[in-house]
This record gives C-alpha cells, structure tokens and sequence, in this order.
C-alpha cells in the first residue's frame, strides 16, 4: 500500500490504531487501584493529535519499517508525553488549572494522585517501548531524563523571571520539547523492523521539527485565544517564561521556526531517498510534516 | 571463584562495584542542569544497604549467570527504589522530613525539583536495566506501575486511617514492597546469560522474602528507635497506615514473618540445586538470604 501523502492523511490512517493501542496499554478502570487507573484513563483520553506517535510511526516508514509493529512504541511516546504534562501542571511546578480545556490531574484527583499517575503513565511508556530492543529503551530514556526532557523542565523552572536569553531558551526547548520529538522518530525507526542504517539526518530532522514546534507553541501563547488552545493564553508571558518571543520578538520567532521547517524539508528530502527502491518514495510525506509543525499558526 | 554463602559475605563481595556503577550511571554534578544531578546524588549517597541490587546479583548468580554483566540492572534497580522514596515522602504523600537520618530530598532542594529528581531516577533506572533486553524491561515496568509498586503507594495512601484489614494490609505490601523485591530476582536472572528456565520457584521466593521484609519493616516502627532506622519510629501508627502490627498485632506479624521465610528457604535448596552441575550449590547463600530479610528484628 503507497503511503499518503501528506502529514494530515497520515494522520487520518493511523490515530485510530493508536488510540486502540493506547486502550489496550491502559489497565482496565475497574481493576484496582481503580481510582490510579481512572485518572489515567482521564488524562490520556481524549487526547491531542498524537503527534509524537505519529511521528515514530513516519521514522518507522522511512526505514522501510511496518507501521503495525510500532504501534506498542510509538504509543508509548505519547504515554512518556502525557506523564510529562501531568507532572507539569503540578502545583509546585506550573500550577496550571486547564488542560485541553478541561481542568488538570491534580484539580480532579488531588496532588498525590496525580503525581502517582504520572509515575504509572511514565512507568508504563517503558513497557510499551520494550518490545522495540534495548537500544530504542535507552533512546527514550536518555531522551526523557536529566540529560533530555526532565533536564529541560528543570531549567525551565530556573528561568522563570530571569532575563530572556536567546542560547537558554534554545537550551530549554531542545531538552524539554525537541529531545522527546527526535527520540520519536528514532524510537520508531528503531522499532519497526526495517534497515538498519545511519539514523543521523532522521535525528536532525526530528531536532529541526522539535525546536520550530516549540518556537510555535511559544507563538501561540501570544497570538491565540483559549478556545483554539484549551488554555488561557498569555500564561507563559505572566509567569517571566523562557520563550522565543520573549527573546527575540514575535517577528524574528516566526522567520526562525521558518527557517527550521526549510532545514527539515532539506532532510526530508535525503530521508525520502532511503526506502525509494521498495515504496514510493516517503519525501513529499516528510516534508508535509515538517510543516505541519509551524501549520499552528494559521 | 565459588560463591560466598553467607548473604553478608556476598554483600561484603557486591556492594562496592554496585556503588561503582551506581556513580558511573549518575550524571556528574557539574553537568547541567547541575542542580538536578546534586539533587540525584544526593539522595543516592550515601545509600542503604543496597539490598535490591544485591537480589539481583543474587537471581543472576542462582541462573548460572554473570554477576558483573548484572551490575548495571541491578544499579537500576537501586535508582528506581530510591525514586519511589523520594516521591513518597513528598508533602503531597507521606510528609517526611528525614529519610536514613538526613532531611529529605524536598526539604533540601524544594518540591519541584523532588519531584523532577524522582522521575529522572525512574527514567535512568530504565536506561540501566536495557542491556538486560526487553523481558526485562517489561518485568521491571510492571512490578513498578500502576499494577505494582505504584499501585500500592495508591492503596496504602487510600487505606490510611481505614480499620487496619490482613487483606487491604497483604495487597498493599505485596504490590509497594514485594512487586519490587521479586522483580529484582528476576531481572538479574535475566541479565546475566544464565540459562534460560522457568524462573516461577525465584519469583516465589521473592514474593515470600518481599513479604518478609515489609512486615519486618512495619514491626521495626513500632520497635525501633531513631537512630537505628534513619528517621522517627510511631510514624506508621500516628498516620494511621495499614501495617501488619496493626491488623494482627506485633506477636502475629513476627510469627507470619518467619513462616514466609520458612518457606523461602524450602525454595532456596530448590533453586540453588539448579546450578549443582557448575558452580557451588548456591542454596546456603539463597537461605542465608532469606533469613537476612527479617534479621532486622535483632
């Protein structure tokens, strides 16, 4: 079967494979502890687009990988995302009260349990992403840990207040958004049985689209309105947050994930290559999505 | 080399070049984001007695495997307990001030980044127990999730001042203590190239000493005194948590106690037969062990 064409096809193809998976990974809410379970369930559905799935679903294609057999993984990426917003949300950390429009973990279930699902859903990414081997586990981890995402919440929380920098918002975006985006595309990849090859201009497509979705989120909050984003705007803005606007104006930020996109359609290109002998060739598909990164703005 | 047989004379053997490894997983303290890796050394080092790493070893050894190629999950085995610590005595959680006779990770270094610190410890136990391949990986995550370790932190925050009940008292230690301990045999079994069999006569002596030990620990409160255990004794009580002494009382609880050991030592002779042919019958070592668990009492 061709693979589609463009990043919103895909999508359409496989979201629904992807929320089966997740139903299956998530413990039935009538098993005990049924409150934990409950909540995981509360915070994982509905959910987003599901990109980070989407995404090791693509780097799976692009090494000529079946899609079917990284499912497990790649909804494990949005398991590890997931926990990641739920920790957060957390009062000692952003206090946030919305979510997807609806109010967060903590405002449901209470501060503990809350902490305790995001421990499970984390817990459980790593269940899911085992059966793709030792090497995508350790992708993942080192991805999400200090050294990745974790780290990246940690600086986050320092510069809350300080003066905008440009190399520390770069810093910080990589960590707490980019890193788990390019381990997306590499854990699937790595999952889906295909060629084993230098995944080199996979991992700096994935840093390309990583670092523009984080400059357009940073975007957002400026421009958007809290029906679009499920959020009120403006919070980045109150809390002294690291941003790109913040640094370097709304303009510049704009022209940057512009820049990134270019970058990554470059890569795309190259990425495309790589399975032209078998499939069509996945490059227009690639581009597609590294500008469905920035498509937010509009 | 033969094995040691008592459990103290392996421990004497294993704790250092667990501490070794231990060091070499944690990012140095002078990486960035320098204050998260002080945070994780500082709950790390000085450690306990390191008891799960040494199960690990202990079920590698009882395959027939290689303890040093073990070293690396049984270390993260060690960081995942210590991350359950740290996000168990949050104010959130259990509101502990001093955790092995130091303040705790929040007291030191706030809320935010206790809990950050916990999940980067989580995350990195996962990244050291990869080498051990997926099984491995999946036994850890379920031992530790929502149908294990975390699961049972849920239960027993749920159960706190509930009428104290044997059943609510065995599944809570079973899932918050026992998953863990048991879990700690079988990765090492798996990790080491031992041979590969049914290893259910390891997960049931782990469950048994797991059980064990929980019960030792909920007497220990009642019977300890600060500075043996690192933090206040009573604890339990005036939280009103589920404990063995308080469903059964102290005479009844030390008695189930011994009885599980009892039984861990009927499985040892049958586990430390498995490596007759090659090595030294493990099976004094694996009784030793047992009665280790529970030698806290004296």
């Amino acid at each position: 079967m061709p693979q589609p064409d463009t990043f919103s096809a895909f999508a359409a193809r496989w979201q629904e494979p992807v929320e089966a998976r997740l139903r299956r990974l998530l413990p039935p809410t009538d098993t005990p502890p049924a409150r934990l379970h409950e909540a995981m369930h509360y915070v994982m559905f509905p959910g987003g687009k599901r990109l980070r799935p989407l995404l090791a679903l693509l780097g799976c294609a692009a090494t000529g990988g079946d899609p079917e057999r990284a499912l497990g993984p790649a909804a494990g990426l949005e398991l590890l995302h997931t926990y990641s917003l739920v920790h957060d949300d957390l009062p000692a950390m952003d206090d946030d009260e919305l979510r997807r429009g609806r109010p967060t973990c903590h405002k449901v279930y209470g501060e503990a349990l809350a902490i305790l699902c995001g421990d499970a859903l984390l817990t459980l990414a790593f269940e899911a992403v085992a059966p793709a081997g030792a090497e995508a586990v350790r992708v993942l981890a080192e991805a999400a840990g200090s050294r990745g995402m974790v780290g990246g919440q940690v600086a986050d929380l320092a510069a809350e207040g300080a003066e905008p920098d440009l190399a520390a918002v770069e810093w910080i975006h990589d960590h707490k958004t980019g890193a788990l985006i390019r381990a997306s595309l590499l854990v699937g990849a790595l999952a889906g049985g295909g060629a084993t090859r230098d995944l080199g201009p996979l991992a700096e497509f994935g840093q390309c689209i990583g670092r523009a979705f984080q400059i357009a989120d940073d975007c957002l909050d400026v421009t958007g309105n809290q029906q679009d984003l499920g959020k009120r705007p403006g919070q980045d803005e109150a809390a002294r947050k690291s941003t790109y606007p913040a640094a370097i104006g709304l303009s510049a930020s704009l022209q940057a994930a512009h820049a990134l996109v270019g970058r990554a359609e470059e890569l795309a290109t190259e990425i495309g290559s790589w399975t032209a002998g078998g499939l069509e060739s996945l490059s227009p598909l690639l581009r597609d999505a590294a500008r469905f990164t920035v498509s937010r703005f509009s």
